[in-house]
């Protein structure tokens, strides 16, 4: 299988090219618009035909490179049922499969951080591997506090739904800020701070009183990803 | 088997920790001093116990956290035969095998970017990988112009010992400036642009030509490296 990890630097967005058949058919999954150019540099120099770009969610803090990719590559936009952004070709409610040449992943509804958030399980990889997005970050969480956002929603979708995967299924979060590049559900379960021995009350709690400022791009970037990144 | 690749945006360097036996007992390869907590919080997340930390050469660009590694997890650390290093506790030669409680890794003597660089082939993970250093970088290639580097040497270590690894070999670099994180042995000698089409005298003309500042932290992180990080 090829696997491929990208970070974009300015906003610290981790992004997911991955392959597995003869047809040499790839996914990617939250591609950011400022680094097109690398991904489709890596699909040419990997032999690969991009077939689907999965955006996780409306993201408030980049600008969304499904539109561009979909123009250049002809590849389907892919999105969880719930999303807004009107420029999805197609759209996945919880439990669908999406299979893409050996590429497997399916669709887990995963509110929290915003109300149409999903995440994507890759199978049959063993370990198997999670792309969750924001609702569950390395040691951290996906703030709630806009776009739909819900600490309640947030901790019902990680501790009933993520955190029912295989222990050793591996996190690959939308964003680390800290210079990891994966977790699993098992150290996340063990380790991660917002949510190890607490409940969803103090869970609640920790989320109510972040007092994070807006993201620099909200503005910009909400209304962009709406219209899959064609500003 | 357990691996894990950490950035430092600071110095953009990759960092890798690595574990496979019952045993856990885990490898760390170029290792930076800043990020150190992170390196134990991994370790102890993940229920390890660190036993060997190596650099595959001298770095000019960040401090190493060997010293402060060796000092809190009594680690062995490895460096090749030719460094100046004097606190390395462990020196391996060309061909040289390192046994890690299932993982397995082969030192190659690959000098050009510094007259001492080792790189490590991780073994028998199918596909293996290989831990370059700063002599073959991910659509590009380690400058060659201090500390003995040499652009012929740079050459060879990479046409006559890297690019006979098999093609799908991943390669995972000590850099990235663009948001790389692997590659591959056969995606290099294809894609390279320093490389791919060109021969000996030319890729040393474009080396010799690259009118680079030094690194900015050069005259505070070499001293520091050869005493282990220990300033």
């Amino acid at each position: 299988m090829i696997f491929r990890q990208f970070f974009d630097a300015e906003s610290s967005t981790y992004t997911y090219l991955m392959a597995s058949g003869q047809g040499r058919e790839a996914v990617i999954i939250d591609p950011v618009r400022e680094q097109l150019e690398h991904y489709l540099a890596a699909v040419t120099a990997l032999e690969l035909k991009l077939v689907k770009a999965i955006d996780t969610h409306t993201h408030a803090d980049h600008i969304t490179a499904l539109g561009a990719l979909r123009d250049r590559t002809g590849c389907v936009t892919l999105m969880g049922e719930f999303t807004k952004a009107e420029c999805v070709s197609m759209s996945v409610r919880e439990g669908e499969r999406i299979d893409i040449d050996g590429v497997q992943l399916k669709a887990l509804y995963t509110p929290g951080h915003t109300d149409e958030s999903f995440s994507f399980v890759l199978r049959p990889e063993r370990p198997a591997a999670v792309f969750t997005g924001d609702v569950l970050l390395i040691r951290g969480t996906g703030r709630t506090d806009f776009q739909g956002g819900d600490p309640h929603k947030s901790w019902d979708s990680i501790v009933n739904t993520l955190f029912r995967l295989p222990d050793d299924t591996l996190v690959y979060p939308a964003h680390d800020y800290k210079g990891w590049t994966a977790s699993s559900i098992g150290e996340e379960k063990r380790h991660n701070p917002r949510l190890a021995g607490k409940d969803e009350a103090a869970y609640v709690d920790i989320m109510r009183n972040l007092n994070l400022a807006n993201p620099k791009l909200m503005d910009v970037a909400v209304p962009a990803n709406l219209a899959c990144g064609k500003t």
